[in-house]
């Protein structure tokens, strides 16, 4: 199974590492937008400018979409849909009715499959809170993100004036977990803590939590921190979190309480993000040799497909 | 969607407790083997002797199967999966390929579905198992089993002479749980605890703890307790666990953990067992109106088919 990648950022690389961890799976090509001689890569892929991908048409069986939910994956994922199955981790969830759309018509089209946002959320959140939801109907769902940082957030952060570095920790209250799994449908709160590098810290630290959509409707800590210290203790992407639903079953007085639970935790996003990827592309290849096509989202791929072995393998080892 | 059930235990009961929380359902007939006027049931479905069974082909969906693993479904699987399309929960692992076949073979020929070895494991803890060995390739795998009654576990103690009343409950050790999550790769134990009612208490004691296959080779600890509280504290049926797994990801120096978990804790080991059959029998008629036959297992259905919404919704609500 041949792979090719659009984008050299975090995912990128990630995806690169991944592919070295599947036997089936061959790192093909790299496209970039930069001077590809200006690529430090870590595989024997060819790097190849972004301009010249319609050559590749017929040497790759997946390409995985790399680039970022705002400006790139809209116009990529339905132009490459056209000449390649693709598979992105679109996570803007209000475009997601557009953006499946878009891809369908142009996967249905060229007789390919466009598999959309893959990734842990949105993807196997996604998919566990439809299990949960399918098997226990008379319920209450919850999401926790972190402890992790929020590249998003992050970012935000970095923008106001006289800030050098941050990163974002999202912090699920450990009261509300505690007494979500206890069946007790509690009212949700979300902790940030910042650790930001900079100067005229009382006005940063204002900016910071008054930041609508960001930071104005939460708990909000900060902690200025040196460059040595965000170097040393703050350099990795770690994060996680976890998706419950409890609900009822019975009967009259008999009512019996259960609770479903997710949870992962992860020294490295993008890499666990990139390790889901990879599995979807193997099913975006199968889904594709069976002769489907158009645009699917993790609600639609059989289990099996994810996974290098037989059925009757995975029947002996998993089941 | 209309629905029967095969047998009226524990499982049917649970059966036509979940179809009332599916409003796409009905719950049409239950065929028994004793005699059908000696049924209580919760519901309006007719209840009908199994001899009978033959008549009904045209007037159900779909079939769940609530009879045992040992005896009742190896033989009852093959020959409904002739007439009806079928689900049941076959949990005797190592004659699942035996099993498998034979279903397949059945449900071919009659152009239906028959889905196997559901519930919660089989079933929920081995599609977590599948999943999560496709996307972290490089890891380990945990199951813990409990805090939760062993129906199969108890009634081998109440075997043992002298023993009138017993209850088995397997409880995960935490210090090897927080081991794994911690990514320590233990060694694991499963400790077991019987709460037994009967006489001669030092003989009971000796052969349960020296029971081979069941509590010989584990850390067993035996209660003995009144009629009263066994009936007071011990007469649900609670069961619970989580897989887990661990795995590495990285390059050279830069190796990153990641821990993806699934939990449950149920107050009803039946109900929700009987949550998850429901769910798939929604599968199986799916599958059978797209014209698919054969036997399947929870790793070839794809998500979306449990649920009674729609893919739009489904995309809405929970991606």
């Amino acid at each position: 199974m041949k792979l090719g990648i659009v984008g050299y950022g975090n995912l990128g690389k990630g995806v690169e590492l991944a592919v070295k961890q599947n036997s089936d799976m061959e790192l093909v090509a790299i496209f970039t937008r930069r001077n590809p001689k200006d690529l430090k890569i870590k595989s024997d892929a060819k790097v190849v400018s972004v301009s010249e991908i319609e050559n590749w048409k017929d040497k790759i069986d997946v390409l995985i979409l790399c680039g970022g939910s705002a400006t790139d994956l809209p116009e990529q994922t339905p132009k490459y849909a056209k000449m390649f199955n693709v598979v992105d981790s679109f996570d803007t969830h209000a475009r997601i009715p557009e953006h499946f759309a878009n891809v369908d018509k142009a996967a249905n089209e060229a007789g390919k499959i466009g598999i959309i946002s893959i990734g842990w959320d949105p993807g196997l959140f996604s998919l566990n809170r439809m299990y949960a939801n399918a098997i226990l109907t008379n319920g209450k769902d919850y999401t926790f993100w972190g402890k992790g940082v929020s590249q998003g957030h992050s970012d935000a952060v970095r923008r106001i004036d006289g800030v050098l570095d941050a990163r974002q920790y999202t912090i699920p209250v450990e009261a509300s977990l505690k007494a979500v799994k206890n069946c007790e449908n509690p009212n949700l709160t979300t902790r940030h803590v910042v650790a930001a590098d900079g100067a005229d810290k009382a006005r940063i630290e204002k900016e910071i939590k008054e930041m609508p959509n960001y930071f104005a409707d939460y708990d909000t800590t900060v902690h200025f921190i040196t460059a040595e210290e965000m170097k040393k203790n703050h350099s990795g992407l770690p994060h996680g979190g976890c998706v419950i639903r409890t609900g009822k079953t019975g009967y009259g007085n008999n009512i019996h309480n259960h609770v479903i639970e997710y949870n992962i935790k992860l020294d490295s996003n993008p890499e666990f993000t990139t390790c889901v990827l990879v599995a979807f592309a193997r099913a975006a290849y199968k889904m594709s040799k069976e002769g489907l096509s158009g645009a699917k989202t993790i609600f639609d791929v059989p289990p099996a497909y994810l996974s290098s072995k037989s059925n009757e393998e995975l029947r002996k080892l998993f089941l």
